[in-house]
């Protein structure tokens, strides 16, 4: 059956999932770039960049595990692009290129309606105005028993963990301090909600924790 | 110079400095002595319990260097013990027995006037009224060009950052949640006061952060 996770998501030492002001300079907010340091530097990420090499280890283990067993995605707006409102036209399609990282089906939660793109290598983003539960049996159907994988940002993350539909959390906490952004916790209690650590993986680039829901 | 600095103080993984609902039985609230598992396992604080053994290693010499230099020590009420409003007696005299581990004057901020405690092993307490400059003044005088020492809770901390008084911090992140409590960074811009984290160490219990401001 399909499990409902979040991975590799990076999270600051003062609690920010993003920085402030993400534009189209900044896809994570100012500063937010250094939550990803770890990852980036990865023989995975590398790869996917079109690059050689890249660090093995603990930080590459995670990364590598991140993409495996992925039928769908579901992601917010605001990870999608850094445009808001209505779509001025068809043309932003992301910030990943012709042929994204995701070669999955991947619902892009948004309350303003557009047409499916397909893309490159398998990535096909469709456009969710039904909220998160519709979002949910959409990438749940479609994963067909792989896993469903969450994205961001922070807010659509929270409303995945309110209604109760993730089981389990892959973070990285980063060694940097935003100051200000999208605070991941901030008036959730993940305890009430069933959240455990199960298991703590510190890297000298961040600390991977492992969170799940408790049965 | 005496620095003023932040010492051993534990963090969950969603942010609080401390768990709900302190009472005597729980005098880091429901939950919060996990923040302390690394502390509280090393020969450091072993010998302070008054026994034999614990780890050395990472945790131990964070632990040891805790204690080191210190002149003397500035605390909030909430640190001090779970007794809220006027003091209803003298009986209270903190946590830790007849012999409290500061061995330092130690300022406790108060809203209530108290006569000063003189404990064994040449800890005082002091109670002060006239908030936290006058506090930090006091302290710097008796330091003597030791370092003074800044304790929780996690509000009494901020007051601290916000009044640009505290040059360094460590904080050691603890593989758990708490899901409500005392969150340590919420509405408190860590960049915009200067500060940087500057070195990051794991540990199998925790991730040691120091965190500095910048001259």
């Amino acid at each position: 059956m399909s499990k409902f996770s979040v991975r590799a998501f990076g999270v600051s030492i003062d609690g920010y999932g993003a920085g402030p002001k993400q534009s189209l300079e900044n896809p994570l907010g100012v500063g937010g770039l250094g939550l990803h340091d770890w990852l980036f530097s990865t023989r995975t990420m590398q790869q996917i960049f079109g690059k050689e090499g890249g660090t093995t280890g603990i930080d590459e283990d995670f990364a590598a595990r991140s993409f495996e067993n992925v039928g769908a995605w579901i992601m917010g707006r605001n990870m999608f692009g850094p445009l808001r409102g209505p779509w001025p036209d068809e043309s932003w399609k992301g910030w990943w290129g012709n042929d994204p990282p995701f070669h999955t089906p991947v619902f892009v939660l948004t309350h303003h309606a557009r047409a499916p793109i397909s893309m490159a290598g398998g990535t096909t983003f469709h456009f969710v105005t039904e909220g998160i539960q519709s979002a949910a049996e959409r990438a749940r159907e479609v994963a067909n028993g792989k896993d469903v994988r969450i994205g961001g940002g922070p807010a659509t993350l929270q409303q995945f963990l309110r209604a109760g539909l993730v089981d389990e959390l892959h973070l990285a906490i980063s060694p940097i301090l935003l100051g200000a952004g999208e605070p991941l916790f901030a008036n959730i209690d993940m305890l009430k909600l069933g959240y455990q650590c199960v298991e703590h993986v510190p890297s000298p680039k961040a600390t991977h924790v492992i969170i799940r829901k408790q049965k």
